[in-house]
């Protein structure tokens, strides 16, 4: 209520209503070393609650983490402190993932829990044996991701994973009672999940209520009856504490109520030392583990694939020089597959999956087993339709570590997942999308199935990574890029139709000469995809009429972006006529082509048909394309 | 599964395994007059799972629309059919919504249900007195929208709207157990809905569900135990029939199965008899209905809001001319509250809400009540936090017609929604986005809750218009734009900061000259919503260096790229060094600046902090972006 108060901004009141709760699983339960945030076998604890950042930040800087410190507290919600407003990831230890974007935390709890028991078929009790424990409020289960995420958890039996719901029955437009009539135990009982409740302010009862969340073999909702902003005389139980802050008067009237008598940002000298004693409980436990680890025959393995790092012998080399020396002329997401079979057999770290695409998206390769109830040592995922679900559960097991990520759903639906996209990119996870399906080359499916916009707004994403190969060998190189890459998601657009090979290797300058001009250059093809083979017949009719015309293959705009100006402008000569094509908005492409390049591709929505007949129908073919650049260049 | 057969694409297995739930209820419940599809007192019929698009085409088609005619019917899935491979409204009458992307149109079909409640409250049984019908699958009860939507409907206690739900236990990938343990029908009950279940294939079993469904007050599921691909004997059951033609055998074999001794596309004489008497049931009701209109008061005034008409009477003139006469420092956020009071008092045909952000998105104006079950004649939805299923029960609200419907909610969370956006633009569905907090100027909040790809990557959906208004004039401009749209959805990009009064109006032509330079003209900059205050800033530090610039503010893109080449031509002159500025990512902006031209804007991710300091921080400041110019400037 103090950090609020200074940094006149935040929420109060759920700090204030959980601070019961958060005091025994802090002090009694969660598994942690203080002085070692990162130890593998800790507990997992995830505020999917995120505007209640300052009940961890509180947490955390009792408990004895090295940060936040005081000085940091006292910084909340400015720039430089790591006490973000909403809980970050990258900014302290502690913060196992980045919340705010109500039910996602929830969502990624499901992709933790999920990462643990794999690691936990691999390794064993004796070197992954935690849990993961969430706090969600009602905003957190009424987001639709919140059904997605239950519904997988419910269905694995991720007896490990305990939500403690926040019941304090008000929204920021006032009683819950407003919007929703759902029995919410019932949903979550319907879902497989095992429900308990008690007194979130009173600690015997939290303490039973964890006890039989923790002898159950489900998963666990804890209903925690709790008074929002509780302290608060006047306040208290109203949206009025909701997000922001109390104000001087309530607060000195809740510093009375509570009987606490110290100024702000001070902590007395003996719940300073009931803190730290309970942050140490993890000292021993960690030890223990640590000599297990030394006696382990699986150390090493468990330490490099917690630390991230890929094999020493992992490469793509020899299947790129496969498809090089035996070309194929296949769908990208054929070709996905096949990169696909060399990662899972080189890299045991991978656990893929799908939103019920598997057949479409390809995702799934020779001898992988379905992790679920019975097999938790599976590597494939049945995520059902779930494509948020999916997405956030892979931030989860991408941020947990030990294994990497990928999951496939179209295209068009990055939009479903697109929430939880954007967080892979802000928190910096190591998350695969395989998005197939990637243009109107997907054909009859029709206009809700087609991307138009996709590839371009996917772009605009800072911190993912988007690519769009030509070709078998382009995709394996994005593939080798996508799994290499250790700050943050890659996402791969591939499409349905085949496409011939066309490239020997260049994706990882992000965009590079794929054919140079044989007459006198005067334009340059950029392109991307299934265009690009569209842009090798344009300049096939180009240099037929004595014009020459470079193909620049751009599967990749963040990593050319990130090239040298000199590189940059070689590929992309300013003085020259500059071209795109690609099946999709071309808004955007004026980064590339200039306003004075042309642009080709779909500034509004497809239609149902064959593929062939789409792209002539939509004038994306060389007999529509040639004349407009012949007219162009003749002008000049 | 002869019209699949020959598009040689397509989904046979629903609508086989749905044709005795669909026969039912076409010929004996659906209340429709297939002379006049839009007969606004019409049973709305909406297939959630549109992968099954032949079975609507087809109970269209025997029932007797002028379309789609059996040659529509032959030409499934081929350009220029109505057919398309998901159902698409602006193709064909019947179709109600756009369908495909699962969970979708169950939400819409919420939106339909709490349309039909209002108008009824509003012009009585006599004239507005229907249900709304759904064919859900399995897909479309696990994506998370399905939650938010039955949650809004349980709520609301929609007793008008039945979801059959098509239980045929069957996914893309296989069986459902692969993915979901759920008990669909306790979680629904837990939601306040009525649950009962038939035999799919039993036609007295299921009418006695419908017919237990119609007499509940409450929202029913009628769980509708089915086969998929019924009739196929090798293949029904199964998968294989899920998404892909039968094959000629296996076409040949369910011949045989069905006892159908009939050629592809050829409906015997007796069996098309009694399709065309069940499309005439409603021509009497029809006929009694308008008989009703006839007599009654309201018959003009329900004609105008079917038909989406505006009275002629409405302008937002007066409060224009109000705010220029009396300039405001207010947030853009409140500038449409303000609106919002001249537009709410003036057309009753408006129906707000908020995804519980009412306070701050500013949705609620004086006088309005929430609509809710003990009061369906109310304007306000407190839709909860469900962004995505707020936004889809608009897309219902506005394709039901006679409501207007607008929902706020904080910008960054259009991804939440943005599937349904998406469908807003595609369907041309008249919805009006409120999207608060547009940028780092919110402040606090962080990261997670500041927009910073949004507004870009927004404008690259087709057919919608994005609004970002500098100040209160604007905002009023783009209100009136929005209300008065009839062909798609519009969204509005609103400031949390106050913002100067800088504008007399002009945000019509979507971008425009809104101050002109007075030293000779060296530069013109280009800004929208919150920054044009600091484009005005920059431009009065260049002036004092003595040279010239022109501010353009620009509102709209859309707006302004359908104005001519000349009025374009003079706004963003070519031979000028342009500068766009805009606290969000700078991707696209190099279609007005041309690559040689200056972007001032925000290529990562916020941070925490007052809004003040973020500004300067991300070097947002006419200190800060002044010197960049006139290094241009003076280099030039």
């Amino acid at each position: 209520m103090d950090a609020v108060e200074a940094a006149n901004s935040g929420h109060p009141g759920m700090p204030m209503g959980m601070a019961d709760v958060a005091t025994v699983l802090f002090q009694r339960y969660l598994k942690f070393d203080a002085a070692d945030p990162k130890w593998p076998d800790r507990d997992r604890f995830v505020l999917s609650a995120g505007h209640g950042s300052m009940l961890l930040y509180a947490a955390l800087h009792l408990t004895g983490y090295a940060r936040p410190t005081i000085e940091d507290i006292k910084a909340f919600r400015q720039v430089g402190s790591p006490c973000a407003g909403h809980p970050e990831n990258f900014e302290l230890p502690g913060v196992e993932c980045t919340t705010g974007p109500l039910g996602q935390g929830l969502a990624m709890a499901v992709g933790m829990a999920i990462a643990e028991r794999h690691l936990n078929a691999e390794f064993g009790d004796a070197l992954v044996d935690h849990r993961t424990w969430v706090v969600a409020g009602d905003g957190c289960l009424m987001e639709g991701v919140n059904h997605e995420a239950i519904g997988i958890a419910g269905h694995l039996k991720l007896g490990r994973l305990i939500v403690l719901w926040d019941d304090n029955k008000i929204t920021i437009d006032g009683p819950i009672s407003l919007s929703s009539s759902e029995d919410i135990p019932a949903r979550f009982r319907a879902t497989g999940w095992h429900v308990v409740e008690c007194d979130g302010h009173d600690e015997a009862d939290i303490s039973r209520a964890f006890d039989e969340a923790i002898t159950d073999e489900r998963p666990t909702l804890v209903r925690c009856k709790t008074i929002i902003g509780k302290g608060a005389p006047n306040f208290q139980g109203t949206s009025k504490t909701h997000g922001s802050p109390l104000g001087a008067d309530e607060v000195a009237a809740a510093r009375e109520t509570l009987g606490w008598r110290h100024p702000a940002f001070e902590v007395p000298d003996d719940i300073r030392e009931t803190w730290l004693t309970a942050g140490k409980r993890g000292v021993g436990p960690h030890s223990q583990w640590q000599q297990r680890v030394k006696n382990s025959s699986n150390a090493a393995e468990l330490s490099r694939r917690m630390a991230g790092d890929l094999p020493a012998s992992f490469s793509l080399d020899a299947h790129i020089q496969g498809l090089i020396s035996d070309p194929k002329k296949i769908a990208t997401r054929t070709a996905s597959q096949l990169a696909l079979d060399a990662i899972n057999a080189a890299l045991p770290e991978t656990v893929g999956g799908s939103a019920d695409l598997t057949p479409s998206n390809n995702t799934l390769t020779k001898g992988l087993e379905d992790l679920n109830a019975d097999n938790y040592g599976g590597r494939y995922i049945r995520y059902g339709i779930r494509e948020f679900g999916m997405a956030a559960a892979m931030n989860g097991l991408a941020l947990h570590g030990g294994v990497i990520p990928y999951g496939g759903t179209f295209l068009v639906f990055s939009d479903y997942a697109r929430p939880a996209i954007r967080l892979s990119a802000l928190q910096r996870a190591r998350v695969v999308y395989v998005m197939t399906h990637d243009s109107i080359g997907l054909g009859e499916d029709g206009p809700t199935h087609q991307p138009v916009e996709h590839v371009m707004s996917l772009r605009l994403i800072p911190n993912l990574e988007v690519w769009r190969p030509c070709d078998a060998v382009e995709t394996a190189e994005a593939w080798g890029a996508a799994v290499a890459r250790r700050d943050g998601p890659s996402l791969l657009a591939l499409s349905r139709q085949n496409l011939a090979q066309l490239s020997t290797g260049g994706a990882a300058m992000g965009g590079y000469r794929l054919m140079a001009a044989k007459a006198p250059r005067k334009v340059v093809l950029i392109a991307s995809g299934s265009e690009v083979e569209l842009a090798v017949a344009v300049r096939e009719a180009l240099e037929a009429e004595g014009f020459g015309g470079d193909v620049v293959s751009m599967p990749c705009w963040s990593r050319f972006d990130a090239q040298s100006q000199e590189y940059c402008d070689d590929i992309l000569p300013p003085d020259i006529l500059r071209v795109s094509i690609e099946a999709g908005v071309t808004t955007g492409w004026e980064r590339y082509t200039g306003i004075h390049g042309l642009r080709f591709g779909l500034d509004r929505f497809g239609a149902s048909g064959p593929a062939g007949d789409l792209f002539k129908h939509f004038g994306l073919t060389a007999a529509a394309i040639v004349p407009q650049i012949l007219e162009r260049l003749n002008a000049n």
